[in-house]
């Protein structure tokens, strides 16, 4: 039984792009759409009331690796799941954990069996192997879950690339073999109420190499998984060649899937990815910029702390509806930011989410009035340095 | 033109507590009343609207000497006043700032003229005098502001006591002065759209010495304020004779006027004041004690750290309908609070003031249904252990 319905609503003629709605087990997603990063159990400093209410976020992300290190998968599974455990009756997808493996951890080891690596915690050694990630993100209950693939540095060889992409094909293949397995067992998960279907994502590998992107693609879509993601991006390259990737990698991929851009982007990267035909991303650049003072807003960035907002009354933006804008001044936001006050986060927190989600309403209704060239323009020409 | 009118409903007649409302300019307020404490224009971890909604905190506290420091005085008035500044459209009571001159700062000295000290954020030296708090309190527009009072550490000689006794009823006389002169200015805070009365409350101090007690609150009774507060109390003397000097200060104090206890209690000690006749306190234990894991049930205080709760799907308390009970269990909490989760901070807060404002409403209705003597009884067999 398939977890996923992906019914393509509208695709811009020019561009590619595709407005649609991605049915999950929790609920229905509009696409594209940006998912806000929820690491530990937690977008950092919302509550799940806001998260649902105030931005109405269909669908946002939980880390594997995080969340295998602490509280324990097996916890949460005993718990009733992620959903249960956080209070998050929408749609949830998960990484494999892999990419913090690599980037969080010391003494990282890759070998063909999968990767060993000491706890960012307390330096315990750890291996995630494409089943054990699939078997931690089935205790997660996540609607979705993503294969464990290598995340190389940039730049690196195209010789080195090209080893690498191959064991992410086969760890594709061995994760897909277990979880097709998994989903059969009747007596699968006991400690839920109702157990749901999920599903799993293969991820498009290849540095940025076109060649490989395409080749890793073409072989991904032979395993014939509910939808694809293009991963091992934002990892230093220009931005230009991200685009380029997303490019080599698509036109491979098949139309009636969903399509992920993993870890991206800026404001202005957003429209861009979905002129390339791209459904889902996740980044968390508006949670954290928020956090450390970094605002977005439709006339560009605001750098809260500058002494310009001491006593600006105004809203953060003021063409925007969020309930930080509605009922609070760039002075205060400043005043709580130098004080350190928790409170300054959760404002923020909200304000560049709603930023977010505001972009990608924008794009897709863009996309379904068949006006998003003219909408992708226009944002080519807004200016993104700091608003008056 | 007074700001409060205080009408009181019922009086225990075996304990003299009291039920009433007092009405500000910002509201009514239901007595006995605890009152969550909002230092820095922002009660930690908190948004207005689940202070208001989810609370229904009807007043809150801000520190005058964190808000003079920053972002300042002038530039609150500037921007409409504390009210306008923060979002925060109910009633608002600041302390003079004398206490945290005290104790936060360094190299402080206390002349006649008033309290000279140095800034905790960096250095800067500041003099606080009775006329230049009541002033900084009028720029915040505080529905109740307080005078500068000289606040004793514990224990003090008799002789010492007295001679600072004898410095708050003259700084007490010379803020009232300064207060009533500025309140018939008319051109007085021009910034405003509608300037508030205000009201300002007189300290009862005297250390630990009742007689003193006696004669400080006697003495400030003819300077016929609209409410009197009782400072000095919770600097590190044991609990009965706190109680104590309250019983030596309140049977002084006019019946018609309501009577303030700074900077107490526990959750058991709550009814304790009211039971001596107090209408109104504060405290930062909910708030602080909740960010440091501390949280306050019916039946005692849980520790959220403990690894009893690492699978505890139960809710903090049972009996508690507050938003964190309604929706997270102590399992999520105690996560939250191990990976160190702002989040953990908002639940928790909003949890223990809950319980706060819970126990308040209990005791009010308890004096309206003539029950409170047996409210009382039931309190003092409760335990304060933690719960199972």
């Amino acid at each position: 039984m398939p977890a996923l319905q992906f019914d393509i609503e509208a695709i811009c003629p020019v561009t590619g792009a595709r407005a649609g709605t991605l049915h999950t087990p929790h609920g229905a997603i509009p696409t594209p759409v940006f998912m806000p990063v929820g690491t530990q159990a937690t977008v950092k400093g919302l509550t799940q009331r806001q998260l649902a209410e105030d931005l109405d976020a269909r669908i946002i992300l939980g880390n594997t690796y995080h969340l295998y290190l602490r509280p324990g998968h097996e916890s949460i599974d005993r718990m009733g799941g992620l959903h249960r455990f956080m209070n998050w009756d929408r749609a949830l997808l998960t990484d494999s954990g892999g990419y913090q493996a690599f980037s969080l951890s010391q003494l990282t080891k890759v070998t063909d069996d999968g990767v060993l690596f000491s706890s960012h915690l307390n330096g315990d050694r750890h291996l995630f192997t494409p089943e054990s990630t699939v078997d931690t993100q089935l205790a997660l209950g996540s609607d979705i879950c993503m294969v464990l693939d290598e995340c190389l540095p940039y730049p690196t060889s195209h010789e080195h690339a090209r080893v690498s992409m191959e064991r992410t094909l086969k760890w594709a293949e061995r994760s897909l073999d277990r979880f097709r397995a998994r989903m059969e067992e009747t007596p699968r998960r006991q400690a839920r109420s109702e157990p749901m279907p999920q599903a799993l994502f293969p991820i498009v590998q290849g540095s940025m190499y076109g060649d490989l992107r395409g080749e890793c693609a073409r072989r991904l879509v032979e395993l014939d998984a509910e939808g694809y993601a293009i991963g091992g991006l934002s990892v230093g390259e220009p931005r230009a060649l991200s685009m380029e990737m997303t490019e080599a990698s698509v036109p491979h991929l098949p139309v009636a899937r969903p399509r992920y851009v993993m870890g991206v982007g800026t404001p202005e990267e957003l429209p861009e990815y979905v002129a390339r035909g791209v459904d889902m991303m996740d980044c968390v650049m508006p949670s954290r910029n928020a956090r450390n003072g970094c605002l977005f807003t439709s006339r560009g960035k605001l750098i809260v702390k500058h002494a310009r907002y001491k006593e600006d009354a105004r809203p953060v933006d003021e063409s925007c509806g969020c309930f930080t804008c509605a009922h609070y001044s760039r002075a205060y936001l400043r005043h709580l930011f130098m004080a350190g006050e928790i409170l300054y986060s959760t404002l923020a927190t909200l304000h560049n989410l709603a930023r977010y989600l505001d972009i990608m309403r924008g794009i897709r209704q863009a996309i379904v009035l068949g006006t998003f060239p003219r909408f992708l323009d226009s944002v080519r020409s807004q200016p993104v340095e700091e608003p008056s």
